[in-house]
């Protein structure tokens, strides 16, 4: 055996040589197309050029493609090797740092600047642009704005301008299937059960964290202006705006490891669902900072004159005093429409998430699409990218409504979908997000060596990573506090110490940063993004295993001790039970009588719940099945579906039948779901003990890492 | 449950009254942000303005969003109402049409044309252009060449434009997964045995089918000349680039009514293994035809002056005769030399394309990544993404490499995949292939109201119609004669009239034609195809069923009478033993003895094939599996396991011990090969029969009509 190993090992090597030697040739393949095209620049034929730009186009991807091939096996051979230091997403980065050294020092060409032609002085800047030259028609779409002195570089070095995307790509590809599979995983009951503490650290935390920064970093530049440290403009704007996109946390890292070693449910629930909607908040957030940071609304605190053409526009928002004014006084009616701004684009997305999972779950109820996977799928894929789309369309956030519109799915449409579909539907999104994930943390990699207008300020730098430090504190500490107070379960020191290191920033914080670079503020923000990113990752995500045995969490806590651990707990857990009850209940009874009667087939029959005016409608809207289940205790797995289907049912009824308390609730009636309720709040963990032996089987062992749902 | 049914039915009813209703909003909101942008247009806030572009196409791709899913809904009512004249392509096309028209003639969005400036009088035009706009440079990207009315255009309509997609998108997005799932899913055993056959179809007669069309059509345009029909030039090249664009067949309707009729499966491989293979040709070819007619290289018979600023680049390929003289005598030189450039493009792209397919069977055979589902099929679909890439990178075609690199997935890497992965993959690209396809047929119905330069000629396209028609009788009956000599299973009478009624036209060939639409030519082209493709794909794909009783050609045989049948005519079978048997055979040793060895864990050790002298080499690349495998019968139905893994074993056993004739093969010495073969071409239709019986279980009932593999 250990012989054997040893000749996979001897192969895998030779297999990752080939495959770095394969890149080297992909990289001068791409340098060559480079340089045929250089030959070429001399002739007019234009298609022709187009064609070349595309063989280039064509070759730059090639290199991301290997990256990530290689990123794959590489983290294959640390998954079997199980070497938990690295995660996938931090290897990416290094090839892709790699990467970048190689065709930023390895490959110079020189480009010669006739291709660029600088002329043309008209005073309008049309989407379109028909350029007339010599008799004949060309069109030219506008890309965007670029600062003089990045005119310049665009004729410097095109090659590496070459493989820098457009940002946008991050926002409107890369990340909505990452969100989306964020919001299809979400754990629901454990979401659902810890939804106040949640909601608190995701929205008012992040909100805390986004002012602490903000405030922290004005005094570090004003401080930095003192010693004459800044080159550039840097406004209070900016450092909000700073502040907004690094408190979106995504501790991918940490929960990959959580996973694996069977960390607090609770624990995980409230990373995971805090980082999943602070990053909507965040995106947020840093819209309206940004919009509101036109020249004609937020005054620019250094005293300069303003540009007043943009006025027409942005006058919606009028946030702080006018220009030429050196005060940062706040004013309060500002500060309410930012804020009202804030709940508005946030709600809308919000709705247009969940409308049109409402819609699927809907479809896929009533019509007979099961029948037909690939049908039911396409489907599933199609609405929940219409959401993105929709939203763009109508100005909302398009990924918020993402995330929504992925819990939704998740809890209503997933279980009207044949188990085909459902398998289908995880695995696509699954291979969608860890694509997408990996292919940003290898640009990332790659952009600190090849993005042309990085600032490094080390003052800055240092300042930034207090200040994050610090804004990170500000949320968990307090909040955690004040969230015990109300808490029977309280959050442990030991937990609040770990979510405080989890704070790892990622893919959000990357693409927010990567949006703007067209000022000498925004660019100093993006490298420095671009450290702390690195930092957190390698650093923070490294050590989460050091740092959990440090805190004395217990991993492995499902895995060992099932039944007797549960019921040893039990009297601990059943103390728990009233814990943000005032959310929970409301929201369950609501959820359990009527909306998923409405979206799914299962729960009590409608006409049972609604009052009996509604009859007609409600015989209209319940499926047949609904009646048929009408005696059966099957809806409050349901909850359960997403992980486990067969075996969580099962296991329910085990669970309740074996059970000294709950005695079975009699068919359908209204009144025995704060039964069920209580049995949700009980022995939800018991459940997920009990399951948690599943996780131990050969084959998960190896297996769930991957999925940030998963137990 | 007819009562159950007809609620279903009104209900499914009203879902897709309110789907039609979010459709004509969609196309509402379209509109509006369309008006919102012109109100701002005043203003010069580029940012602003691309953010709104960025709306307005997020707008657009919802309206197709909205179709697929309309198209989803209605397509599955169909199936569940077994409906089966229309295919969901065709139906895609009619709801394509419908918003056309809608978009054509229900809303007018008169363009202001202050947007389209027309200036600049430079003589080169770069890809990427500066404009110094008082001040301020903004970047421009180059999108290409357009005649001096469609300048005009681009300011009438604006609205017309945006829903257009740039042609490259069908060619870099859309058809490679269709390709390589294509690709994926050919049926492997079946399609070797047919080798020679669609190997002929596919190459000879897709040159055949294009020049008849190029010739005939050149006759259609000299007469429409003489009768002063013409408006614009259209050049001897032009016809032979129609030739080949519409001699690229896509029966996929025909193959989804074959799938489910359980028609004969010889017919299925030939139609389905010749339309894969003559896309790729066809590519090729016009390619080639496109470079050539370049006006330098291929002299224009009408006689113009040619501008000669071109002839730096595109010296390689000199066909015909100079300019100015209206003959058109072939050149042999430059005939052969236009057939050595289709070689090299041809045997170039399927050498990267299996190349790429050997290296992922190779990483997949010596990692043990089937250990983690996700980055298998991470690892699976980024490399044969890759080979596109590198294929277009290196100037080869990139869905061409695509096409083998699926063939060579399929017969060597699929069977080294975990089983979840084969599963993931083969759904994964079924699911790609699914939404690209009716992707592009909704846009094709789209693009006939809403694109702006069509020409009909009435004349032309009866010329054209005649000429498809001839173009594939030349290609089938000759063929098929000559195939006849030497085959022992003659394709009869009735075959060939269905594969000559199965000449479809679909994506590939609107993807070709609307990839170049500058010209006069070119856009009459572009019109009459769009009318060939509704035309086969409606009337063809919609009569197949009565063609097949028709012809009294036998559907539903491998359900009904599954093993009598197939001993009744074992003896008829038995005879086509020697069929195509001179290229299979080398092909079949070759492959058995040494590429399934290197590269997947079945076949013989290579230890036992290879001479002595490589020894060592033969260890290193031997699996231990197959040391392991060495005494058992299991190779020959590894080709099988892209349709059904487990049965296609058991069953596979099963024939071969109740058979009379073949003997135990007796472990793995290389001769044993030809007995492996003979089993192979014998029984390979037994075992089918067999599997058949698989088809008509309820569930399969339902569901393979969708894949175009299958049984």
């Amino acid at each position: 055996m250990a012989r054997k190993c040893s000749a996979a090992w001897r192969k895998t090597k030779t297999l990752l040589l080939l495959l770095l030697v394969s890149l080297s040739v992909s990289i001068c393949v791409c340098k060559t197309s480079e340089e045929q095209m250089e030959n070429m620049e001399n002739t007019i034929v234009t298609e022709k050029k187009a064609e070349e730009s595309h063989r280039q186009d064509s070759a730059d991807l090639l290199i991301f493609i290997l990256l990530l091939t290689l990123t794959i096996l590489t983290i294959w051979l640390f998954k079997h090797r199980r070497f938990r230091f690295l995660h996938e997403t931090g290897l990416a980065m290094i090839y892709g740092l790699i990467v970048g050294v190689i065709l930023r020092y390895g490959i110079h060409v020189p480009r010669d600047v006739s291709n660029v032609t600088l002329s043309c002085q008209v005073n309008v800047s049309p989407a379109t642009l028909l350029v007339n030259f010599s008799g004949k028609f060309y069109e030219y779409t506008l890309k965007g704005e670029i600062s003089a002195s990045e005119a310049k570089d665009v004729a410097d070095n095109e090659m590496l301008r070459k493989v820098t995307f457009d940002p946008e790509v991050f926002f409107n590809i890369l990340l909505p299937p990452i969100i989306f599979h964020a919001g299809y995983s979400l754990k629901r009951r454990h979401f659902f059960r810890n939804m106040g503490s949640i909601l608190a650290y995701a929205f008012l935390g992040t909100v805390i964290s986004c002012f602490v920064i903000g405030m922290l970093m004005y005094g570090c530049v004003v401080l930095m202006k003192q010693v004459s440290q800044l080159d550039g403009d840097f406004f209070f704007t900016d450092c909000l705006f700073f502040g907004a996109i690094v408190s979106a946390t995504d501790p991918v890292t940490v929960l990959a490891i959580f996973n694996e070693l069977q960390v607090d449910v609770d624990l995980y629930a409230l990373l995971f669902g805090e980082s999943v909607l602070n990053d909507a908040v965040a995106v947020v957030l840093s819209s309206i900072i940004d919009s509101g940071a036109d020249p004609s609304t937020w005054s620019r605190l250094n005293g300069e004159a303003v540009n007043n053409s943009f006025n027409g526009y942005n006058n919606s928002i009028v946030a702080y005093q006018p220009a030429g004014d050196n005060s940062h006084t706040f004013e309060v009616m500002a500060l309410l429409k930012s804020f009202g701004m804030f709940l508005g684009v946030f709600s809308g997305s919000f709705a247009l998430g969940v409308a049109t999972g409402i819609v699927t779950a809907l479809v896929t109820k009533f019509t007979k699409l099961r029948d037909f996977q690939l049908l039911e799928t396409a489907l599933f894929f199609l609405m929940s990218w219409s959401t993105f789309l929709l939203a763009e369309a109508c100005g909302f956030t398009g990924v918020v409504a993402v995330l929504f519109c992925g819990i939704t799915q998740a809890h209503y449409t997933y279980n009207n979908l044949s188990p085909e579909s459902q398998d289908r539907t995880k695995q696509l999104f699954e291979l969608l997000d860890f694509l997408a994930e990996n292919f940003i943390f290898s640009y990332m990699g790659l952009t600190l060596f090849t993005f042309q207008n990085h600032v490094f300020n080390p003052m800055f730098i240092v300042g930034a990573f207090v200040a994050v430090f610090l804004g990170r504190a500000a949320n968990i500490y307090p909040l955690s506090f004040l969230l015990n107070l109300g808490r029977r379960n309280k959050i442990r020191s030991n937990f609040q110490h770990m979510m405080m290191f989890a704070g790892l920033r990622g893919a959000m914080t990357f693409a927010l940063s990567i949006r703007d670079t067209a000022t000498y503020a925004r660019q100093m923000m993006f490298s420095t993004t671009l450290l702390i990113v690195f930092f957190t990752v390698w650093i923070c995500g490294g050590g989460t295993t050091q740092m959990l045995s440090c805190q004395h969490i217990r991993v492995g806590v499902d895995a060992d001790q099932d039944n007797s651990m549960s019921f040893s707990e039990g009297s601990e857990r059943r103390s728990t039970k009233q814990e943000s009850v005032w959310l929970f209940r409301i929201w369950y009874n609501f959820d359990h009588n009527y909306l998923k009667p409405i979206l799914t087939h299962s729960g009590p029959p409608l006409t049972a719940t609604l009052p009996p005016c509604c009859g007609p409608l409600a015989h209209f809207l319940t499926s047949p099945q609904a009646f048929e289940n009408e005696g059966e205790l099957k809806d409050d797995d349901s909850d359960l579906i997403l992980s486990d289907r067969d075996l969580s049912l099962t296991y329910g009824d085990v669970t309740i039948s074996t059970d000294a308390l709950g005695g079975h609730t009699t068919a359908g009636a209204p009144g025995s779901t704060s039964e069920d309720l209580d049995r949700e709040l009980t022995y939800g963990d018991h459940e997920l003990v009990m399951r948690g032996t599943r996780l131990v089987l050969p084959m998960d062992d190896s297996e769930p890492t991957f999925s940030r749902p998963s137990p």
